[in-house]
């Protein structure tokens, strides 16, 4: 546990991102670390997600967290106090993180290769879907209240992703949100992407999210 | 009402984005139309929030809105549907508006000047931030199931506007949010800051922020 470390990133010294990501895929993959790339909108949950995708696989696999924000360490501390190596990597006021960048908070993580690293990557459904960080797969989260419109107007996130997560279920009843709606929508985006109905506060939904990661870090790790 | 204008941006052209700003605030003072910039979250209730904007001032003064997002013409649209002049921008991929562009959008809305022109912008707590329009003031939208950490996480936007609207307080019961907290966070960064709690969905809070936002149109007319 102790004090979560923070890294301030250097600017990206790689002009070709997308062959910097590919090598850093590869040597994960190498080492058999499974990195999740981890996106939203700022407050639709992930850091909860965080944790409730911790304590389902905490006992059959190491995993090390890494938080991605313009500033403070508070989603990097909530996982620090359940145990799990945090680390809290700060952009310097960019809204995304590129490989390179990855690759500085996978370093500070230290020479010890995790089955399973989580990356949340800053608050954002614009700047972070354009940036492969070298992760193996990808999820995003919309979270009820956010509007079963979101589809609509951030295409671009929704299409780059393998899973998509609605958060918040719990809500559902005080919010006007269509799932079949948000399902018809990613379809016609992403015909391939997994949907699944949660909820971070309840753990409703959570196993069958975490029976999917288990597999896919299986295949992974060959 | 009818069809709802989308505007495909062009590049920006000017380099000083400050001069060119400062350029369209002077120019919308002279005409005597006060230009809000609403920034926030995807999902936190801009929309929404508008809509409850024009219905109680829609009666005393000319409104305008300006819709800016990646894709789709949707929240354009649910304003023109109440009858009130919409253009919809979109930004090319972008993840803000600036003032050329914002420029480009008061162009296409006509000759004839607005009392108020309400732009909202890109939902996004990063990139906005660092963007003047050339608005004569700026809010922004912070819902309660976003949780009340936010001012830790993206503290350029909460010291970059004049207003925070915490917005679905009927939402208040189900969501650990502490506005006590959030009141305290944003005095450190920002000590002018106007907050008001509002409920876009139940009208609650709303009659404060339109006698601030009339005022503040009152002032600026002169």
């Amino acid at each position: 546990m102790g004090k979560v470390q923070i890294i301030e990133i250097k600017k990206s010294i790689y002009a070709n991102n997308d062959m910097e990501a590919g090598k850093l895929r590869q040597e994960l993959h190498n080492r058999k670390s499974f990195m999740l790339n981890l996106m939203s909108s700022p407050g639709s949950g992930k850091t909860s997600l965080v944790l409730r995708t911790i304590e389902a696989l905490r006992n059959e696999m190491s995993i090390g967290v890494m938080e991605a924000d313009i500033d403070s360490a508070v989603d990097a501390e909530r996982v620090a106090s359940v145990g799990i190596p945090a680390i809290q990597v700060h952009t310097g006021g960019m809204c995304h993180l590129d490989a390179s960048m990855t690759r500085q908070g996978i370093e500070a993580m230290g020479e010890n290769p995790m089955d399973l690293i989580i990356l949340e990557n800053v608050g954002n459904l614009i700047c972070p879907a354009s940036y492969d960080v070298g992760a193996a797969k990808s999820a995003m989260i919309l979270s009820v209240p956010e509007g079963d419109d979101k589809p609509l107007k951030y295409p671009l996130m929704f299409s780059a992703v393998d899973v998509l997560l609605i958060n918040k279920i719990d809500a559902m009843h005080i919010f006007d949100f269509d799932v079949q709606a948000v399902r018809e929508r990613v379809q016609k985006i992403n015909p391939k992407l997994q949907v699944f109905e949660v909820s971070a506060k309840t753990g409703a939904g959570i196993n069958a999210w975490a029976d999917w990661l288990r597999n896919e870090v299986s295949i992974w790790k060959g």
